[in-house]
């Protein structure tokens, strides 16, 4: 089924303990869009680049079977700039430098063809365009996930939780969590977020794998220890891509396969810190993500022997 | 099969963004013994008190099936105290007054008949003092596990080094295995920390869960997303008394039953963590302890579809 990914297109520049990336491949949608085509080809994207983006890249996401006419180019301008250094534990970043460029009064236009899609992936984005978003569809989709973080939560607090409104799946890392809620705990925090929309919860805790919450269950899927995590820019945006492809890709919304889909999004994630940027996404094979999975399988499954 | 427990049995002051506990029962070996009486009966411990210590606590262990011979009370003597506070956050903790005591020259004793023990605990001690119980056994005990701390890794790094030589199990946390290996990468922290001794590594992260490492193999059980989290003192005695006390109850150093062990630590230290003290130990029973480890298979469980 289809899949519309909203988010940026972008560059980066990457600074991590084990090297630098200059000018690289990086962006919410990008990210969401590549991981999800190792689950469906009916892919769709909403955003905006400048003229500067290279065009083996275009050329590449198309051979993957994203349709790009939902992408706007605009002719002198240049593509949303991040620059951003993580600290030796990898699990803190300090931005460098935004530029925001075309993004700045980026204003989404859904093709005709864009506008029955079965599913929508909301990358993280001013409130108001994700809004802006669902309001230009013909008709509810199927399962509507959400990402965002701190910063809107500081500056467009009322918008955010609008949108919220009109989703299905809010997906944010534990830190988000807490702030949106006001809760420590995250089963509190559960759900006082249900409470403002998402019937589904899923809170990314990075190397500390990811908690999916629906209706008083809870799921728990690990992270794979890595011996080396090269660059963690894009991991969230990869898990999402791999959640929502995977559902895409069954229509099943059940819960049961709620938790294979947190588990593909999360294998998806593992591969994308292996290298810089994207390149580690490009390379994969389904061969290699079927490994990946019962890695994962593996990891925490145990004989239970209940009776004490 | 019997368990040995070395450890301290004391008194703390707890602050907790709940509330506070004036002087009640703490110490290593008491979480550890308490844990692990749920799993075995033929329970040993070796400690020091001062005269100061309640006896009905002591009659409490006794009825608990915890053999009190290898503890000593010292006359006129006050027990090892420690008094902490918790951040909000609850990982982060401040100590605010440790007194020594009866601990200050602390030389452990074995009575005849601990010395042919089939397990040993080690709770966090000086590396000396743990090494020194290993000197006094008749035989090698079939399995010798041990906890430490940085506070270990900053004074005492020889004497510490040397025990792990005599080990099978290293049970600490994440930020201590990060520091005796000096990697961030908790697989490669593993491979280190095994070519020092210990052929089995269990790395505890509190909220985020516990990994298990033997051989080249790895298992990751989670943390029980709990509502409220009270005092999280005595969670990691609590999980190596839980982990301790399964395996001498099966007698099974497989990877597989190793795997339960770390699976029923976690279910105790969850407990541990609901009430002040060991409250909250006191009062299980095993239809709790069996339902909570159901809760654990469940918090895991999908049904992988693993080909793409």
């Amino acid at each position: 089924m289809s899949l519309l990914a909203v988010g940026t297109v972008a560059f980066d520049d990457i600074e991590t303990p084990f090297g630098r990336a200059e000018k690289v491949v990086g962006g919410a949608a990008t990210y969401i869009t590549l991981a999800a085509s190792y689950f469906t080809d009916n892919l769709k994207i909403v955003s905006v680049i400048g003229d500067d983006f290279p065009e083996d890249e275009l050329s590449y996401m198309k051979s993957r079977g994203i349709d790009l006419e939902g992408l706007q180019v605009k002719t002198g301008e240049k593509s949303f700039f991040w620059a951003g250094k993580y600290h030796d534990n990898l699990n803190e970043r300090d931005t460098l430098d935004t530029q925001l460029n075309v993004l700045a009064d980026f204003k989404p236009v859904l093709p005709a063809s864009y506008k029955d899609t079965d599913f929508l992936m909301l990358g993280n984005l001013t409130p108001a365009v994700q809004k802006e978003v669902i309001g230009q569809l013909n008709k509810r989709p199927k399962f509507i996930a959400l990402d965002t973080m701190n910063f809107w939560m500081d500056t467009a607090m009322d918008s955010l939780l609008d949108v919220l409104q009109h989703i299905d799946a809010l997906i944010i890392n534990d830190e988000e969590a807490r702030q949106l809620s006001g809760e420590h705990s995250l089963v509190k925090a559960a759900e006082k977020i249900h409470a403002l929309g998402p019937r589904h919860l899923v809170i990314k805790k990075g190397e500390h794998g990811a908690l999916l919450f629906e209706g008083g269950k809870v799921f728990f899927a690990p992270a794979l220890p890595l011996a080396e995590v090269y660059d963690p820019t894009g991991a969230g945006d990869t898990f999402a891509g791999g959640f929502m492809g995977y559902i895409a890709r069954t229509g099943d919304l059940s819960f049961e396969n709620m938790k294979r889909a947190v588990i593909y999004g999360s294998a998806m994630a593992s591969f994308c810190v292996e290298k810089f940027s994207i390149e580690r996404l490009k390379e994969l094979s389904n061969k290699e993500i079927n490994k990946r999975i019962s890695q994962f399988v593996e990891l925490v499954n145990f004989d239970a022997d209940i009776e004490l």
